[in-house]
C-alpha cells in the first residue's frame, strides 16, 4: 500500500549551494548527506516537514544523473512514494504493465529497501518505491 | 513554516489515462477534477496517501502546461508545499532572494491559496506553496 509522497529527487550542480537554496527558500533542514558510486552521486536529504527533498549531484559525467543534467539540466529527476510492502508493491506494479528498473528490491542510501519504475511506463515520471 | 509536500504537478497528454495509470500503479483514488481556463489546463487530484499527485492535462497548446508538453514531453513539473501562512512563505522567498511568479497569493483549483515560484530562482524546479 502506498503510504505517501516519500520524497522529491531534485538534480543539481552544485550540492552545497542547493542546501543553502532550500535552507533560505523553505527553512529545509539537512537531515544526512550520502554518496553512493554504485550510483555515481551524493545526495543531501532535506526535511521539508511530512516528506523530504532528495538533492542529487552527481560524481562523474556518466552516471545516470549526471546525463540528466546534461541533458535537461537542473530540476524535478524522480518522485518516490512510501510502501508498506515493497515486494508486494513491486508485483502490483508488475501486474500494471510497468516496467521496473529495479526487478528486486534493493538498500537505498535512505538504509531503506528501494526499487526504481521505469519512467516509459509511467507518463515520463521516474518513480520510485521506498518501504517505510 | 512548511508543513511538508503538498503534492507534485505532473504533465500528462490525456487526463483519463493517467488517472487509470495512477490507480492501477499505485491505487491512487481520484479526489476530483477541475478546469481552469485561467490557466489553460485540467487537472485531476490523486491521492496518494500523505501527499497528491495533481494530473495536469493542457486545453489549449499556448498555454503553460501545453508550452510544457510541446518542450519537454509528459512528467514531473512542479513541487508543491504546504505552508500555515502564505503571505509569510512569499515574504521569506522574496528575502531568500527568489523570483515569484504571483507576487501575491491566488485562489488555486484546490480551493486554496497559491502562489508559484520561477524555476530560474529554485535551480529549475517550478515549486508552488500552498497555504493549508
Amino acid at each position: 500500500m502506498v503510504t505517501g509522497i516519500h520524497h522529491v529527487g531534485i538534480a543539481v550542480a552544485d550540492l552545497d549551494e542547493s542546501i543553502d537554496l532550500y535552507r533560505s527558500a523553505l527553512g529545509a533542514e539537512l537531515l544526512h548527506r550520502a554518496r553512493s558510486d554504485r550510483d555515481g552521486l551524493e545526495a543531501a536529504f532535506m526535511s521539508t516537514g511530512a516528506g523530504e527533498v532528495e538533492l542529487l549531484s552527481p560524481t562523474t559525467e556518466d552516471s545516470p544523473v549526471g546525463k540528466f543534467l546534461a541533458r535537461r539540466g537542473p530540476g524535478l529527476h524522480h518522485v518516490a512514494y512510501g510502501v508498506t510492502d515493497i515486494a508486494q508493491a513491486l508485483d502490483e506494479a508488475r501486474g500494471a504493465g510497468l516496467e521496473l528498473i529495479d526487478p528486486e528490491p534493493r538498500m537505498g542510501m535512505h538504509g531503506a529497501m528501494i526499487a526504481f519504475v521505469h519512467p516509459k511506463t509511467m507518463g515520463g515520471v521516474l518513480t520510485e518505491f521506498v518501504q517505510t
